[in-house]
């Protein structure tokens, strides 16, 4: 039997619907326009009260409003064919072979045994990691899957135990460290997160096209900067206690002397994702499709026997993100193109109506990174917000590239506000290296300084190059 | 290493893609069009051969036509938003619900209970539930594996076993009934085997709009008189040696004590599968999407956690389906759309020339029939050929719907022609009670037969309710 508070949260989201929906339609919107609002309101806030899973809300949702008829079946399910959302599926099955190969722990390993002589020289080797192999990894959970045994590893190697007040502080430092970093390094590449080709795809909406390398250049500035800081900071909000970790080194090349010459696999992954970022990186000039350039590095490890069918076949939460990211993306598109974003925008900029640009584009940046407070996850907030965000800025004034990538920007570092901002962060807050309190604190902290990197150092920057 | 005459399987595609490529474009035809037609030659005949899985074949087709400019990679990536192509891959995920609640099991159980008292009653019990159960299992092979243990275990229980070459034959007959039966059950449900809705996405593009309601209608009376002479030809061609069982009944009824009360499980499936089958049979008239009753039925079967995100991610392989399925039926859509289908129709035709309507129609079943001998997969020969086959029919004067029902209902029997022939025969033929030689001569006999009974009931039908 289930208890009253859970039957409660699971009628909740049909009460919202419910009320919405009957509620009489404002002035301005279509009915179609308010229903699909209920229905997506619905679904959102019942993964944010705890109700429903994203993948339960968002086969419900599509299902309501095709059968009641709000949106055409291709329309409702346009989502499946995005090139985003395609590039979100297939860049999940390929990073598989990353952490198959061994390939990423090879990289984070070498980097420790270069650089891994005190805890700063740690946290740089495992955050310049990070920002290294981020573009060919467009899932920062599986980054993270990556990172975290090599910081455990270096943490234990150094003497480093949870159990222990004093000795738990230098693994604590390079587990903040690590978490933080995979909220900028996202914010680096335009492929280092799932969310990122969603929000470009939402901005193309607005009639901004971003390409890999066009993002890179905005990011680049902004982006180093905050990662340059990152150990020097969380090192004084944090202090590690051990400074010099002269084993580390040691241990690393250790475990790489462990882990033999390079396989046949690890060759052929490295040999495809340096081929794959390359065609990233020049598919803007070229003119070529991001998601096919991931459709053939899929088919090459496939074809090679890095990647096989079973590993495939072990990859059905990819499938279950592929529904329900389809889905929402599809209606969050829908609910832009009845006019209801910019409806919400009207209603938003009417309160903020004779703000000059550069002050509506600071508030709407500190409002957004605020908001994730509410958000488990940074898709759903750049699926319900960041087109309404976007839309605002730009009748306040603001330059449209100034917005959309502050936004951006935005939607990968505010996710270690809270443990659970980002799915990636959860392996690292279960460490036992850190508490809840040092989370939330380390979150505030750590997010207002990338807030202010990215206003200050970032703003200037992004209106340089998209002059 | 590997082999040389697995590398030269391997170099093989390769080579048929190349050598068609740089071939002269023959007149009628775009350079665009015979490209295709090269990369997809190429990646069908890797699997017929052998060389690389579908998924595989499939991925490096899309990114070759993507990448080469052969098609937009809006038109390339257009199956993944398919109605037809979701409604497989959800309803592949709706159907875990039957086999894991024990739905499926219970009610094969209660008909062997009611009929299974001679060889033939337990043939037609199982014959008679395969196709009760059909329109809401789309994959055969699902069907397959709640059917085959139900078969194995009244096999058993009348003392059938493998080893013993008198007593095999009974196991061996309810074997082959079962397996030739998911070939005729699928040809009577619109949603009883992947496939179909394949073939009358396929249909539509010849401007025939079949649905599950009008479907039903068409199959209804040939599908029903070879579902009722099945059990009776095998009999005849394979006879069981034992006609009575009496214990099998009261074997099913104890299993079926075992199994105690339906479950809460058991009845929101049930529930849920009966408001689906018939929320499809209502689908035509009310004006309702397919598909969108499919996802509904998943977000009921998730909400009411009969399934659970864990039965999801264990679905990776029905992502893969996804994977090729979309691909496949995007660029045979799309050689449809560059003209090539209807190119190769003519030239189809002008070798059919001068044949009456019903001389052509006839000539192009038994050929596609045939065919199926060179192909592995039910869909794949349904992607590659149905359309080529159904124009070459509505240029030789057959009657439009006859044609594509004629077709239709053969992609879905003919998979019993050889073992491999539908997936879904794999766990039947390695039962251990048939021989090789017995399933290829049961499978051109039964095919036959079914040819037979199609197009001599079938036809007149079919004209009857297309008029």
């Amino acid at each position: 039997m289930i208890s009253t508070s859970l039957l409660l949260k699971r009628v909740a989201p049909f009460a919202i619907a419910g009320g919405i929906w009957f509620a009489p339609v404002p002035a301005g919107l279509t009915p179609e326009a308010w229903h699909l609002f209920a229905v997506f309101v619905a679904a959102i806030s019942s993964v944010l009260i705890g109700a429903y899973p994203l993948l339960t809300a968002s086969m419900i949702a599509v299902a309501t409003v095709v059968l009641t008829g709000i949106i055409t079946p291709a329309k409702a399910f346009s989502g499946f064919a995005n090139a985003s959302v395609l590039l979100v599926v297939i860049a999940f099955l390929v990073a598989q072979a990353v952490v198959k190969s061994g390939l990423g722990r090879r990289i984070s390993l070498f980097m420790v045994s270069r650089f891994g002589g005190s805890s700063l020289g740690l946290a740089y080797s495992l955050v310049l990691t990070d920002a290294a192999i981020a573009p060919a990894f467009p899932s920062n959970t599986a980054r993270g899957g990556v990172l975290f045994p090599v910081a455990l590893s270096v943490a234990r190697g150094a003497g480093s135990v949870p159990e222990d007040e004093e000795k738990r502080k230098l693994g604590g430092y390079l587990m903040y460290c690590t978490m933080a970093s995979l909220a900028v390094s996202s914010a680096l590449w335009m492929t280092a997160t799932s969310a990122n080709p969603i929000g470009v795809q939402i901005a193309r909406e607005s009639g901004l096209t971003i390409g890999f390398g066009s993002w890179l250049i905005a990011a680049s500035v902004p982006a180093l900067a905050a990662i340059a800081l990152l150990p020097v900071l969380v090192a004084w909000l944090f202090p590690p206690g051990v400074t010099s970790t002269p084993e580390a080194p040691a241990a690393a090349r250790r475990d790489l002397a462990e882990m033999g010459a390079w396989s046949r696999a690890d060759r052929i992954t490295a040999v495809t994702f340096v081929v794959m970022v390359a065609g990233w990186v020049a598919a803007d000039s070229l003119g070529l499709n991001v998601t096919s350039i991931a459709f053939l590095g899929l088919g090459v490890l496939l074809m090679t026997g890095v990647l096989t069918l079973d590993d495939i076949a072990a990859q059905g939460d990819t499938l279950a993100t592929f529904l329900w990211l389809a889905v929402l993306f599809a209606l969050s598109g829908q609910l832009n193109e009845l006019g209801f974003m910019s409806y919400a925008g009207e209603r938003l900029a009417s309160h903020m109506g004779g703000l000059s640009w550069p002050v509506t584009y600071v508030l709407l940046i500190v409002i957004y990174v605020f908001i994730h407070y509410l958000f488990v996850s940074q898709s759903s907030q750049v699926l319900a917000l960041l087109g309404v965000f976007l839309d605002v800025g730009a009748r306040g004034g603001v330059p449209v590239p100034l917005m959309a990538f502050g936004l951006l920007f935005a939607s990968s570092y505010f996710s270690v506000i809270t443990p659970q901002g980002g799915s990636q962060n959860i392996i690292f807050a279960a460490s036992g290296y850190l508490k809840q309190n040092e989370l939330y604190r380390l979150g505030l902290v750590v997010t207002i300084a990338f807030l202010v990197i990215f206003l200050v150092v970032g703003t200037p920057w992004v209106l340089l190059v998209t002059r």
